[in-house]
């Protein structure tokens, strides 16, 4: 039988990864693309980066497609450490999709676009016939300047692991609506450009070495990479996680870690001890990053290992997702 | 009764400006995209252009969806002004989508990239469920170096139009195809990337004024697009179009007009008279511009229209076409 795509190659994990670096990156690939980086630092001091959008619903609990498409990509470029300069702007419609809908959606990308400090310079409409696409998905590129660069081979046993909030909020705001919870009112998508908290930190001198935001595969997926690209381990207080109340009633009725949940509003920042807790500080001097804390830190450990140290004193290995359990979170 | 997104928003035609126009560029626009041009040139001599590809099907005489969204978004920048350097390139593929057809498809997007000179930097890969999409949708951005910079304004009565060679042949190749006329043998897409053709002529002297590739609604879209922008009118002489015998055929079967076929290798230039005769000895020396020739000339009009002047002497208005009579064309 001929191979297939299965929905969970498109979920962040182990079997996407399998098939952009087996399948795909080698065909395409030179140097840039080989890193495997959500954006890439060409020359120039430029860094460029995509993201096509097909969450579902078009509409969620704290946001929408158009502000996810622009914080998805907003945030690959800060994380990156790139200023968004422009974005591109492409619609793929499913014909019958409400005109009312698609204006709202593009009120929110322009809102968002211009709280990021990004300016939408070209687009492009596609439609195709009923039951062709499902309602509308997006695609954002994103070009922006390069303010500092990272390297993961810097980050070292015992620099510390820094998040600017509670985790799990995109995903099971968006699981919860799909299931029909009853959350609406409490869980909201933490979808947000991320640029202005990020700035101070990008423009600051402090030992910061590495940044990246842990949305499909959620923090786990994040950390893992974090883990294999740096060759390091690392350990988590799940005592220091930042989970709400209603994600963490969401996760237990659904079955889901929050630690597997994606993000769409928050970025892992990974610093050196001694800058770790002025970090914090500049972080938490933005309305994104106020509950932002220390959850873990960076430790030898030749097997890459990214654990869990329970509350109880427990430890269990929080491994790469294999795919996703559910797909079109973003 | 609240308004839906018709197919024909989606044509390249009247109906998308409208829509283009009147609600999202308001909505987004800035400086920038309001000149609606399908690449925009920003700061520091840098030119960004988008495009998703939804051709139907994928794989077609000529070429396929990936030959086409390299060459699409490369043309986008060389008609431009710009030289292609970086390209992003964005998978939403349905799920059951098989592996080997995308690999064929990754395999073009890089052979289509190197002969452009252009380097895939990033990318992304999203699946949605089986009925989500119809098997996969391409988007790619393109960051080009400007080399020279047109200004649709500079477009004079007594100029003249060229094309690079016979008009409607990836439009009518496509549309064969799917009516299943049985012309696969000798309509080919012309999908290319014009970057090595269009260079000399960026890197000369000569008087060129404006280019375009006449894609979506195809050379009348665009001779309509240049009368509205430069204020002028546009004779065409019938005798001069170059059309093969197998597009033309396939037209009269399916009612089309090779005016308003979408091309995917075809740029539009207009040059000054006195140079328009080297223009189209330029072109000539590109194996995709051997059959370069004048096809009309700029004309003062205060009604902006395009002309076509019949073999027997007779005139008709081409017009801005409405919408597309089929989708999925690109």
């Amino acid at each position: 039988m001929s191979r297939q795509i299965l929905l969970a190659h498109g979920g962040g994990g182990r079997l996407m990864r399998e098939l952009v670096e087996g399948g795909i990156v080698p065909a395409l690939g030179k140097g840039v693309l080989e890193r495997l980086e959500d954006s890439a630092v060409v020359g120039e001091g430029i860094v460029v980066t995509t993201d096509s959008y097909v969450v579902k619903p078009l509409f969620f609990p704290g946001g929408d497609i158009g502000r996810l498409a622009v914080s998805g990509t907003v945030n690959d470029l800060a994380v990156t450490g790139g200023k968004p300069l422009y974005l591109t702007f492409a619609l793929i419609i499913e014909e019958g999709f409400e005109v009312e809908a698609l204006e709202r959606i593009v009120a929110s990308v322009r809102q968002t676009a211009d709280e990021a400090g990004a300016e939408i310079v070209t687009g492009d409409t596609k439609v195709v016939e009923r039951g062709a696409a499902d309602g509308l998905f997006i695609n954002t590129a994103g070009v922006g300047r390069l303010l500092r660069r990272f390297d993961i081979g810097s980050v070292r046993p015992g620099d510390k692991v820094i998040v600017n909030g509670p985790i799990g909020e995109h995903g099971l705001a968006v699981m919860s609506l799909r299931a029909n919870l009853g959350f609406e009112g409490e869980l909201k998508s933490d979808a947000a450009p991320l640029f202005g908290m990020v700035e101070p930190l990008l423009r600051s001198g402090l030992d910061i070495r590495f940044m990246r935001d842990p949305t499909r595969g959620g923090v786990a997926a994040c950390l893992n990479e974090l883990a294999q690209g740096a060759g390091v381990g690392v350990v988590l207080q799940e005592e220091s996680l930042p989970v709400t109340a209603p994600v963490r009633a969401a996760c237990e009725l659904l079955g889901l870690d929050p630690l597997y949940a994606a993000n769409e509003g928050k970025v892992i920042v990974v610093a050196s001890a001694d800058c770790a807790d002025e970090v914090v500080r500049i972080l938490a001097l933005s309305p994104y990053g106020r509950a932002a804390r220390i959850i873990g830190e960076v430790v030898e450990d030749a097997q890459k290992l990214v654990i869990l140290r329970t509350r109880i004193g427990g430890e269990r290995i929080v491994d790469m997702p294999y795919g996703e359990e559910l797909p079109r979170i973003c």
